[in-house]
Formats: structure tokens, sequence, C-alpha cells
């Protein structure tokens, strides 16, 4: 009998600081591959809705402890489905308890201050579940592409991530990052539809052509800015995403496990209150 | 037959500058009334749901075109269901296209400021649907009833108030402000509950107490105030709210009617993107 697959197994080897590189390739994952899914997509959407509903009453004891943060960060190539992960799997939490930061190009503002500036901004504060819809990863993965950062600064640039990350972990953020692993194919087939419907055209932008044309050497970049930039104490995981259910279903399980880990509980009650009448 | 209620026999009067302060009394107002329920809870629930469905759709074509912005803002005594109103109302709406911001005790870099720095801060962007939970309305009736505001101070900041709205307004933002209107009664049978259940005092804090004690001096100022800001590109209206159901359904109502009024559509298919073919 096969082995039945854990989170784990798609966990990006944790980054070692004496024999970097560390052994890693976005090739052995399969982009079309439902390792989570029980066969029955009926079957995966009432585990999903399930989760959520598990997510919505951890979220607010998050809150009401005002103790832990969480930071969810989503990145993946055009069409990979970040939006719709994060519209799938928090349809159940109360949207009170969730912060959505999208990260886009950078303003002239934020590009006269070091790349985490903005990013820092945004972090998650007590009682706060966040979600980065794209990151600091795009500081990594843009430059490397276009050829305006060398191998000495990507890799300044992945210590410094590290670093930051260790920061907020240190200060009680529980950080889980996602790459939506899709393949080539399947984003040609995405992308086409948007072309073939008028009505999504407001969500196409010719430079996702353009980025398309640099598929390996972007897959190249995620592959170095992943192994340099999972830690234990911020993990990357690999989803594979051609399904979109598949890939709500593994976010949801991922975040699921990531509050478990927390082990939240609701404050005690308080004593001062014991027998008050409200007049 | 009685007359059919309106959505509008519930906005407060538009300030007018020559003839304030404006005929207005929050006692015109029956806090356990249900103008806008079917009478059966079930058919107000299904009609919430088909609501927030419209919403939904509303706010993804405000985010396609970037032009408008819609801001919500919530007010109401301690219970009167802020956050339950958001809960309910954008449960089927895209967490990607709401912000919410909840206005809390000011920090003090925050007092360092003129009292709308905060808050101009927090305004909507292009495409974004905003929800105030609580704000700059806080700063008229606190100081209010606490006597640090005096009524020339109060009325510079009511003119202040409509000068930062008109500014809003005049860069594309449509504004509907609900004050969610409940009664001593309910407001004790609200705070007991809390007090009797101990999984929920950490929703309490002995300062509620406080400020129940000022009940008739906060709707005093909250006269005073909705009377002098209520206008046409800012309206306010009461909302009954001792009944949940109602409370949601109404605010719901008032939202899709909001929406409607942008007359919103998608933009445009690009010419550009006729025939491509993705390679």
């Amino acid at each position: 009998m096969a082995k039945q697959p854990e989170l784990d197994d798609f966990r990006v080897p944790f980054f070692d600081e004496d024999k970097k590189p560390g052994k890693f390739s976005l090739d052995d994952f399969d982009p079309s591959s439902k390792p989570f899914s029980s066969g029955a997509k009926d079957a995966d959407k009432a585990r999903l809705s399930e989760i959520g509903a598990t997510l919505d009453t951890q979220q607010e004891c998050l809150h009401a402890q005002q103790k832990r943060r969480v930071l969810l960060v989503l990145q993946g190539m055009d069409t990979s489905g970040k939006d719709g992960t994060i519209r799938a799997v928090f349809h159940e939490v109360d949207p009170l308890g969730l912060r959505i930061v999208p990260f886009k190009a950078p303003t002239p503002v934020e590009v006269a201050h070091d790349f985490l500036w903005r990013v820092h901004a945004q972090a998650p504060a007590a009682g706060e579940l966040t979600i980065f819809n794209r990151s600091h990863y795009e500081d990594l993965l843009v430059p490397t592409v276009l050829g305006t950062l060398d191998a000495k600064g990507f890799e300044q640039r992945c210590r410094h991530i590290r670093q930051f990350e260790a920061l907020l972990a240190d200060s009680g953020t529980a950080i889980v990052k996602c790459m939506l692993h899709i393949s080539k194919d399947e984003q040609r087939a995405r992308l086409q539809a948007r072309i073939d419907d008028p009505n999504k055209h407001w969500k196409f932008d010719v430079s996702d052509l353009e980025a398309r044309k640099q598929w390996d050497k972007y897959q190249a970049a995620y592959r170095d800015a992943l192994a340099a930039t999972s830690t234990e104490y911020a993990p990357w995981y690999v989803i594979p995403a051609d399904s979109k259910t598949h890939r709500n279903l593994m976010v949801a399980e991922l975040l699921l496990r990531t509050f478990a880990a927390l082990k939240l509980e609701y404050p005690p009650a308080k004593e001062s209150l014991k027998g008050v009448k409200v007049e």
C-alpha cells in the first residue's frame, strides 16, 4: 500500500547555512497531482467547508487572546490562483478577523526605501490573521528575472528575509508560506480563457504574456528563493495547484495545522464580573 | 392600507446651514420595530443572502473599474451589533474586496494629530469597499459626554467632518452612514448575557458599564452629531437594531441601493486582446 501523503512531504527543505544550496527542485512536485484530495470533489468541498468553520473559531480565539499572530504568504505565477484561494479558503471566516494585503508593483515612495519597509508596515498585529497576496518575495523574483539583481544581491536579500521573518516569529507570529505550483500548460489554458471572455479582460494585462515568456527563468528564481528562505520558523510549501479544489483544500489543511500548533484557548473568565447585574 | 416603509423614512434630515438645528429626534425611531422585515425570519435570511450575492458581484465590478469607492460607516452604542452586522451582511462578499477598519481609542501618536488624520489615512482607494467599525464620530461623541468638548468645539468638528466627507465624495466615494439604534433595555439584556457567559468575558470591559450610565448623554450626543452631519453626499440612517435579523437586512438593503446608484459596469473588452492566442 502506498504511503499516505503528509503535508511535510511538500515542505521545502530548511535552508542550511553550512551546506547551501539545499537539494530541492520544483520538478519533484507534479502540479497536476492531487495528494490531499479524497478523489471525490463533493467530499473535498465538504472537507474544505468543515475546515473553514474551524478556522473561523480559531481566528476568533486568536482575536480574543490578543497575543499570537498568523501570517499566510501566497505566491505563484500569474493565474496560479492566489485570489481564488483566498476567496475559497476564507469564505467561512469572519471578515472582521482577516486582513488581506495585496502587494503590487512598488510605488516611487516605496522604492525609495529598503524592500522590506512596506512589508514590515503590514505585518500582522496581535490577534490578527493576515494574508499577503504576493509579498516581499516579488522583490527576489522579478529583479532576478529582469537581470537587475545579481547572485550576490539575491543572497543578501534572502538573508534579510530570513532575519526579518525570524523577528516576526520571535514576536509571536506563526508564518506559513505557500507557493501555488501550476504547470505551463495549465497557465496557457487559464490565460487563454481570460482572453476569450471579454468580461474578464480587466483581469488581463499584456505584461502577463511577457512574464509567461520568461517561464523557465521564473521557475528557477522560485526554486532558488524557496530553497534559501524555507526555515523552521517560516517554512515554504509547494502546493500542486492545477486542480483548484485540491489547491484550496491543501492550503486550508496547512492553515488548520498552523492554528492547531498554537493551541489557542479563550482567555479565562474575569472574576470581577462574577455575579454582576447590569442596571 | 399602511404606507410601505421606505429607506429614506429612516434618513436623518440633511443638515441645513441656515436653519440649524434640524428637527430630528432619535425617539421618533422605535429600536424594536422591524420595518423592512417580511415578518418571517427565514424569508428575511433568504433575502439577506440574495443581497449578499448581489453585493459580491457589485463589489467585483467596483474593483474591476478601479474608479469609484464605497464607504460604510457603522456607529452605535456598545452591543448594538457593529461586529455582527459586518459578519452577516458581508458573509457572501469576497474577502479580497473588503477592507474593515476598526477605530479604537486613539494612540498617543494619533492624538498628537488632528482628529481626522488617522481617518483620512484609511479612506477607501479606487475600487475599494471599506467599512469603518466606529469612526471619526467617536471624536464627537466621547469628548462631548466626558465634557471635554464644548458646544463651539462640537460645531467646529462637525463642520470639519462635513468638509472632509465632501472631499471624499467629490473624489468618487459613495458614503453611507448607519447608526445601529438599540433600546436601553436591549443593551441591558445583551451586556448581562456577556457577563453570564464566562467564555464571552473577553468581549467585556468594565468601561462598558460606565458608558451605559451615561446612556442619555450619549443619545443626546448622537442626536446632535447625526443632525449636524447628515448630508446629501454622506447621509445618516437610523437602523432599528433590537432585532439582529432586521438590522442586518436593513443595512444590506441600504448598501444595495448605494451600489445600484453607482450604475457600475464591467470595463469594456480590450480590442488588443481580440484573437490573441497564448503560446
